[in-house]
């Protein structure tokens, strides 16, 4: 035995080796330091969250469930719930095709397990959600992109391009409402044509709605899975209506898909916390939610509201950006030239002031979205989302 | 379009269209009917859950903490008591080299996609955990694998011989104490030569230690990662020795892993419950789980002792089995012959009494071990125990 062998290099998988680091992580890190202002993570306002409630709810879970701390299978009472709420988000469907999973990130990670080969297809959009590409990257697929159109969402025509010529991917993935980090809604024209092409090619769509329920326009459009049950996989989530650490998100899937995902499912986790899935039926049943959301979204448009009029007042000539019908992002395209990592650096170093530059969105590293960022502004205050662009801009006159 | 396209068929992913059906979700289904006695699954007891201590602990932890339902990096303090608790089980390691998991299943789950490519080796042993042939599945490996001794554990000779003959496993996976479902542990020889194996070899050894916290004997042997921190991944588990629902695991790894771990951890499921973890620490932070263990050991012990008592009146001349140290099981051998897939059928419909049939566990579907059960006895009372054993012993004299 060698010394070199006591301390040798372990050998990875060969994806793994090529790894790139989250921007999410690194954000997440440089954001919580002292005195910043941050736009960059996606985090609900935590003055929001109904801690009351959910502890009057999971004391009681506690005081007179039995099952409560054991594994158990999923809470049938909260598949009912989700149904209700479906119907309330305009989509009919069966508890049988409810599938709970331990958050959206967890359910968009065993539908690709479930669908997608080592060296598979996948449609997407050039600038979308690092924790999809997360997802995907150890398959190693090819990623066929098309883009965006900044008012009305993924361009179906290129999607339809990509499918008469012969592309079969496993999934087109979509964010339907509040594209993170693009902040678009995808058009009601845009989600039927979508929708006929998945039947047309049996292609299903991965509908990620994880921001469909905060909507700040008075009539919210359904999401694709309203004009199809067979082909449209929806993934949902209380992380942004209910509160991030219960760890539960939801899939609506085909019934003869929720054998064969209960086995993935099985592998990754078990089953999701019984406690965090009693404690959200719980709470659900004392009728909560709506007036919960109706504050999220008021609470959520004057936030909007108060970044739209910071940026008109503080962004340089030539930045654009568009008005968000849903979600928790803002997305700024500021002149080119502008490197928005570079700016990242400095904003922190001399203002501390954070947001998530655009390339960190760009699929295979791409430097496409580089002049862009992504800005939250669910997570400040009105007063702080002024003093952080004011900041910003500061960086940005230097 | 097509009617045949509107209703087509879903294209699985290739490996997806051979998967079985878990044992176990099989088993959670079965057991659960009225008046079935389940030594099927392994169950914590839930009448020994520290339910009003875990209550008081998540209500401090609403009450007090601001970002308790907030996205958040693993919880530090809750790394610090787990260094305590690997002390208390003869590790000495850092919290640096601490990794928070969905439960042990997840961190099994996360160091497969680090280290295993696509149809790459693992050296395992024949009869062994069914989630763990359930997350190496999806890669289609070639598990190379070795006996089990029913006194000492792995049979490392054939590990040696393996390795010796070429094979360049991405990991050696074993089970040092109480396995599953075996409900042996490894000799100290045997952990002291398989680290030798993994040292002179470069090759890791993922050490499952669910169970190794529930020990029947006063004196417990430590772990391999006792006697190597490079090539030994320790998984342990809050769900045995605490409560299943919190979802709460962990790894200890080298350092240099905690990072690829983070990316892959986060394309899983974000992060471990934020709410579940502060919960877990709030209750060490009490104090309480020395006790709390010292009562599941002391009430463990009384049930398997009742088991295998039973077990010496109740089972047909030529059955056998051992008393295990650690764990929840016992691992009995029915005489040749008796197919105990055909016996759990009938014992459920004419007897209501439930296990898992040995050939759950045959690496590669082997019917190798098809005239054994897995028993567990950490779910049911002593009288309990006495009827289910009774039951089964009606069955196999039909």
């Amino acid at each position: 035995m060698t010394q070199t062998a006591l301390q040798g290099t372990i050998a990875l998988a060969d994806w793994a080796r090529t790894m790139t680091r989250s921007a999410m992580q690194d954000a997440l890190a440089e954001a919580s330091g002292p005195g910043i202002i941050s736009f960059a993570l996606g985090l609900p306002a935590p003055e929001l969250f109904p801690s009351e409630l959910l502890a009057r709810a999971v004391t009681r879970v506690l005081a007179t469930d039995g099952y409560a701390l054991q594994y158990q299978p999923a809470f049938q009472p909260l598949k009912a719930h989700i149904v209700a709420m479906m119907a309330w988000r305009g989509v009919a469907c069966g508890e049988q095709q409810v599938f709970l999973t331990t958050g959206a990130q967890q359910a968009m990670a065993l539908l690709a397990r479930l669908l997608l080969n080592p060296g598979g297809q996948v449609i997407a959009e050039d600038t979308i959600y690092s924790g999809f590409q997360q997802v995907i990257e150890p398959f190693q697929p090819a990623i066929l992109t098309v883009p965006t159109d900044m008012d009305t969402g993924m361009d179906v025509d290129a999607v339809q391009a990509l499918l008469a010529g012969g592309a079969r991917p496993a999934f087109i993935y979509a964010v339907t409402d509040g594209h993170n980090p693009l902040a678009v809604s995808m058009s009601p024209g845009k989600r039927a044509r979508l929708v006929e092409l998945a039947q047309e090619y049996g292609v299903p769509i991965m509908e990620d709605d994880a921001y469909g329920f905060l909507c700040y326009e008075d009539t919210p459009v359904p999401p694709m899975r309203a004009l199809d049950e067979h082909w449209v996989f929806y993934l949902g989530s209380f992380s942004k209506i209910l509160a991030p650490s219960l760890r539960v998100g939801w899939m609506v899937v085909p019934e003869p898909l929720i054998a064969p995902l209960s086995a993935i499912k099985e592998a990754s986790d078990i089953n999701t916390s019984t406690l965090t899935q009693r404690t959200i039926s719980a709470y659900l049943d004392g009728g909560h939610l709506p007036e919960h959301v109706e504050t999220l979204r008021r609470k959520y448009r004057i936030r909007r509201d108060a970044m739209l009029d910071a940026l008109r007042r503080h962004m340089p000539a030539g930045a654009r950006w568009r008005t968000p019908s849903n979600g928790l992002f803002i997305w700024a395209e500021l002149p080119a030239g502008i490197d928005t990592g570079e700016l990242l650096r400095l904003a922190i170093a001399e203002e501390k002031v954070a947001f998530i530059p655009g390339h960190a969105f760009g699929v295979g590293g791409s430097r496409r979205a580089a002049n862009c960022l992504r800005l939250n502004f669910s997570n400040c205050t009105p007063e702080r989302i002024e003093e952080g662009m004011a900041r910003l801009a500061r960086v940005l006159a230097r």
